[in-house]
This record gives C-alpha cells, structure tokens and sequence, in this order.
C-alpha cells in the first residue's frame, strides 16, 4: 500500500505570522496580505476598518440579509470615517446561481456611476457569494483596485475570507471565471456568527472539522467535546475564538506556500473530491458544506477499507459530523456511478493524478495518487458502510 | 521653473537581462516573463513558439488578416508540434470597438468547447487587439492559463507585446476591465513586419519615436538618418532590427520596475496625456500611433515655452515625426477646450497630479507635476505655434 501513497511532507509553518490582531501573510511569490480578528468591526469606535479603507473613496456591496441585520450600522460607520460623498453602498444578490460574469460586470458598472477610479476601493460585506463576486469584479475593475472584505459567514471566516480565490461561475462550469486576487484586507469578527441560521453554521464546522482531521488532533478533541460550538447558548466566547483562530491559522499555513495551486496534491482538498459531484448532481438540494461533509465520511471509509487508518479513525471522522448534524451519506448522488465519475473529473483537474485526500489518523492525512489505487469493489464496499451509517439516523 | 518639475532619477537596468535570443525580466515584485526575438517563428523547423506551447492543448486565436497571411502556416505548425487533435485555431475579429467583455467571453467559450483545462494554453498571433482579448480571457479562464502571444504587428512588437496589461473597453471607458497577466512568452519576428500596411509602421515607429525621445539619442539620430525604417525596399534588416531590439530593451527596462503602475509619474507616458482626447473626440479617426504623434510634437512645444527644452529639440522632434510622415496637428481636436480636457483627465487619471512628460533634450525628458504649471495662454501659444507646423503639409 505504501507505494501508492506519500505521507505529507511537512513544510515550517513559515509565511504566516499571529499577532493578537490576526495573521500576516508573506508568500513565497511576493503575495502579502492580512486576515484581521476583531470584535464589533461596525463599532463607530473600531478604527480597523477605516484603516483600511484609508480616506479613500468607497463602494459597498452587501447581501440582502447583511443589509438587513447590519446595513444601519455599515453606513453610519461609513459616514463617520469617510465623509458624505465619500461612500455609497449597494445590496447585491447572493445564491450560486447569481455568482455570474453579469454580476460582477453590474459590480463595475454601479462602481463606475458611483465615480470610483483606481485610487478607490471595493468593500465586500457578507459571506463567500458576496466576496466572490466583489472580489473578482475588483480584480478586473481598472486593472484591479482595492478590495476589502467584511466576513460576515462561519465558511467566509475560516475558508473563503482567509485565501485568494475569486470568481463567477459560467459555462456550466463552477469558478470558471476568476483570479486569485488578494484582499488588501480581510476582517473577521465573531459577533456576525450570532446571527447566523443553524445550517450555516453546520456548513462552517464542515470545513473547521476538514482542517482538524488533516492537520490538528487537538482541534478535533475540542469539537468532539463541543460539537455545538457556535450555537451554544450562552459562553464566554473563549471556545470559539480558538476554534475560529486555529482554523484561521492553519488554512492561512496551508495556502501559502501555493497560493496559486500550481502544486495540484492539496491537503486542504480533503472533502473536495466527490462534493462537486455531491452539490451538482443533487441539484444543489445540500449546501457545499454538507456535500464536504458526506465526501470526508466517504473518504475516511476508503481509508479504512485501502488500510490506510484504523476502524477508530475512520468511526471517530464520522461520528463527529454526524454529531454536529452534518450528514455524511446522500442517498441520490452517493452511488458507484456518480462517485466513480466524481473521482474521473478529479483526476482531469489534478493534471491526471487523483491525489485523493485520505485521513492515516485524527490530525495527519496522505494522498492516494492513482485512480487505479480505489478499485471498483472498495468504493462500493465504501458507499454501502456509509449507508448504513447514514441509515442510523441524523444527529 | 526648477521647483515645477522633477528631473528623472535615474534606476539601474537591472531586472531586464538580454541574450541574443530576446529578453528576460525580473520584476521587483516577483513577476518574470521573456520576450523572444527571432526569425520565421512559423518555420516547422524553427522549435522556439513549440517549446513554450510544451506540449499542451493549445486553442489558437488569429486576426483575419493574420489568417489569410500566415494562417495555413500556423496550423501546419501546430499540427506538427502538438499533433491531431491538440489544438484548434479561432479567427476573432479585430477594431477597437470588438475590444469588449462579450469578446474575451465569447474567446473563453471557444477554449471551454475545445476541452481547453487549466493546464493548456490560449495562443493569440496578432497585433494589440488580439492580444489584449486573448491576454485577459486567458487571466480569467480558470483563474488564470497559460498565454503566449506571436506579435505581428510593430506596436505589438515594441510596446504592446513587451508589456503586461490586457484588457477591453467596457462602460464608455478604454480599457476598463483588465488585468496586469504576463505572457508566459511573447514572440517578435520582424519577418511580419513585411506584410504590414505603412500607416501601421508609422503608427509603431512613433511609439519608437517616444522612446528614443525620453532615453536614447543614438536611436534618434538613428531614425533621424533612416526615417523609412521597416519601409525602406531591400536592405539587409540589420537596422531595423538594432530599432527593435533597442525599442523592446528601453521600453522592458522601463517597464520593471513599475509592471503595475504603483507609481503613476510615468516616463512611457510621453506622447499619451492629450492622446487619448486626440482619439476618442477625432472619433478614431487617427489611429493611437498618429494621435501620440501629435501629442508628442504638442509636448515638445510646450516644453519649449516653458524653457524645459531648447527650440532646437523642439524643431528635431517635430521634424522627424514628420519625416516618417506622422501627423503633428489635428485641427478637429487640437483646440484650447480639448486639450485642457485632457489635461484634467489626466491629473485625475493620475492619482491628482499632473506628471505630463516632457522632452528637456534629444534623449532625456522630464515631469510638469502641476496642472497650474501649464497656464492655459501657454496652451494656447504651443497650439498655435503647432498648427503652423501642420500647415507646412504633410510629409
């Protein structure tokens, strides 16, 4: 088995530096940028976003939602540090199906009428549609102009925000269009997450738990103890700030050295391999975060059954999600067919190699190169376990 | 007058490396890119373009002009390095207003249906409008492809080509959505020159003239000497291949340390303050090689009576605009209203400052910062005094 998978190569966790306002980034290409940890970010008293907005002219786009719970509060905020006519804020709208090439030209369009020139800057309030599209829209806009984001989402916090991918999607085809395009800023303040539905929250903790497994025992000791954190009544807010710091800090560690993904073997695509296929096919019925949540319980089985962990590693993996209330089987998609396809159109992006993302134990995870590594009988060995955990109920 | 203006501090060439083959820089900032110079780039036997294409799918874009010249040559080219079924080749249409986002859309779609991942290449072999479209659909396919340019026109060869920004017109405004995306390679063979229309030489030799101006007054006496340069009939093409590769050398050393435009006091803006006016309000009835033509001999007058450059500079820049035949006077847009436009537009385009260009000598030019530096009756005398030299009659 061993000549089928290499161990992670460990690399310094160089390129990011903690303070006690969140984490520098210096990539080995030249790429720097900040991802900022604050509290009440809106407080007319916090000067860290007017900071980075730095007395220049700005234009804000916000979701539905955003404008609703906080829109009062960003534009009081804007006017206090920006002066009238310096600002203007428009409410864009948010599901997969409005990330498009006409959004984020509607984005330039509205920046253009409101006298933005490249001197100017962009600001991003809301979770990963609203920065997709901002951030794409402003990669292009005169060249690329300023961009700042306001993470308002669990999954905007600790995935979207903290990275450099932007993009819309067209020709039937997700992310088809975009640029890796840094944030000047990124700020992150957990009091958004108190206003947040469950379900967000559950699709947040998918991508926290994938970055536990790969890289971080100790992370996943917490969320097993707390597999309600975020929606815990109550609390000081200690818990989450370290579950919200650890995640920051090791998504930041493992983007930087390949920040544009040339390397194409990635840790952090655990949970990334059958999800596509999981969200697509299933008709977008689960959020991204649940179908990352039925891959990783799908990739741990074939772990255990490739004999690349142990029956506790792969039980464990499974038990936490199903305890957070993800699900980690969909009967509709989770078929041999639609899974073998999945692990094909995998292994075309990868450049012809599946580099399948397998835990070897809580907190260390290898690579499966080859297709021919999953025969046909272990995948679907894989599939009817994860039924039959499926079948036991959700949390 | 000294307290106006800023003479140039002069940077090392460091970060442009010259062999015999072309051209390698090393921006500050991380970026690197080459430029080729070579001969019968189409030649089968010639295997510089088949290296940087390394085996890839390749989806080629043309000019319909390129297509009927040399089209049945790159596809027996592209069929012999890359093989059946690996390539595939689009003619898109050319003129600045198919520079659009509905262009590089329609140039991404093409490469989508022609299976094109982000591992192949988007080839553009054409002038400035082709790579501009083709340049920024391959900065937005997939986050960014592989993109070579063959550039077979003589702005293409020294300015365009050598440079980093793509881009099309959106939103009533020149290049409003872009990127600054290197091309892995960029091609220059002076053996397309051949085939060019005269008004499209004369359009490149300006950018030349613009060069040789603000830095090297061996190319301007050069030109001087030879203003039928790429139009002269035989010759062995020893000169005119000195012109280019001293035009793709000054204008790359230029470029580097500034690839971005952070710095927005230009050198390379000479001759582009009062031509975009020149343009946009003639109704592109010059082309932008003629219209830098006349704001170059606009800029010489002015440095004139501002005694930043002596009535003998003045006299040999106007004069050997004209001998290439190159218009120094536009009657329909060179007015006092117009050009204080201009002059606004780019104080605004320019962070607030003015930064025009221009020449103090044959070889050296400098920086008017302040807009009040141009008094308007100032203007008015070195338009004046212009129209005289346009009434002397074309060249």
């Amino acid at each position: 088995m061993s000549g089928q998978v290499l161990d992670r190569v460990d690399h310094p966790p160089t390129g990011v530096d903690e303070d006690p306002g969140g984490f520098d980034l210096r990539a080995p290409d030249g790429t720097r940028y900040r991802v900022d940890l604050t509290t009440e970010v809106l407080d007319p008293h916090n000067p860290l976003l007017a900071g980075h907005l730095a007395a220049r002219r700005v234009v804000a786009f916000v979701s539905p939602t955003v404008d609703r719970l906080h829109g009062h509060r960003l534009r009081a905020y804007l006017e206090a540090h920006t002066g009238p006519g310096q600002w203007t804020l428009h409410v864009i709208r948010t599901g997969e199906h409005h990330k498009t090439l006409a959004a984020a030209e509607r984005v330039c369009a509205l920046a253009k009428a409101d006298g933005l020139d490249r001197h100017g800057v962009m600001l991003a309030v809301g979770g990963g549609i609203v920065a997709d599209v901002v951030g794409f829209a402003a990669s292009i806009y005169a060249r690329g102009v300023r961009y700042v984001k306001v993470n308002t989402t669990l999954v905007g916090q600790v995935d979207v925000g903290v990275g450099v991918k932007t993009g819309v999607n067209a020709l039937q085809t997700k992310n088809m269009f975009g640029a890796y395009h840094p944030a000047h800023a990124s700020l992150n303040d957990p009091a958004f997450l108190r206003t947040l539905p469950h379900r967000e929250i559950r699709c947040g903790l998918a991508e926290i738990v994938k970055m536990a497994v790969i890289l971080d025992g100790d992370l996943f000791r917490t969320l097993e103890e707390h597999p309600d954190a975020f929606r815990r009544p109550g609390g000081d807010g200690e818990l989450e700030t370290y579950v919200l710091r650890t995640s920051m800090r090791l998504m930041m560690e493992e983007l930087c050295p390949n920040l544009q993904e040339h390397e194409l073997a990635r840790l952090v695509d655990f949970g990334h391999t059958f999800s596509p296929v999981v969200e697509t096919a299933g008709g977008h019925r689960l959020e991204h975060g649940e179908a990352v949540a039925v891959d990783m319980a799908l990739s741990a089985h074939l772990a255990r059954l490739l004999g690349l962990a142990d029956e506790e590693t792969c039980a464990r993996v499974v038990g936490l999600l199903r305890r957070i209330g993800l699900p980690v089987f969909d009967p509709g998609t989770c078929t041999p067919g639609l899974m073998t396809q999945a692990l094909r159109a995998s292994w075309q992006r990868r450049g012809r190699k599946l580099h399948l993302v397998v835990p070897t134990t809580i907190g260390k995870a290898a690579f499966v190169r080859e297709l021919e590594d999953v025969p046909g009988d272990v995948l679907e060995a894989a599939l009817r376990d994860l039924a039959a955990d499926g079948e036991r109920g959700d949390a």
